[in-house]
């Protein structure tokens, strides 16, 4: 098996809602010196021992297609060692 | 500035519908040889370099109780070197 770790966050620029909204909320929590909040996604893809092919390339092509939106979203695959 | 990288995944044993519905859609595609699918999130908060006490145990706390679902969810903290 082969654990394939993914995040997929939003682009530079992209407004991030999500961690704006976790932000206020930690400062009305009265956290102070919070900069910023910053919230993606974090993807584990296994793929069984027998899959063929380049599995990097496979797993790029999954995040182009399905797991993350590539108009507003940058992915980093990283593999399980 | 001090970056704390946090991943929040569900526990094992939780279902997953989002990693499901994620597997489901893979395999629909046509991708096979997909063990598994898991989606989490990634969190990246992002300190003052003035935040004072000890960062670790703050951000552990803001899991606790904003960041994270702790009866659900785990949590990991790493710090960006």
């Amino acid at each position: 098996m082969k654990k394939a770790k993914i995040h997929v966050m939003l682009k530079e620029g992209v407004l991030d809602p999500q961690g704006k909204a976790a932000h206020k909320s930690l400062e009305s929590l009265g956290y102070k010196g919070i900069e910023g909040v910053r919230i993606g996604k974090y993807i584990e893809v296994t793929l069984a021992d027998d899959a063929d092919g380049d599995r990097d390339k496979l797993v790029r092509e999954m995040c182009q297609r399905l797991l993350s939106n590539p108009v507003i979203e940058n992915y980093e695959i990283e593999w399980e060692k």
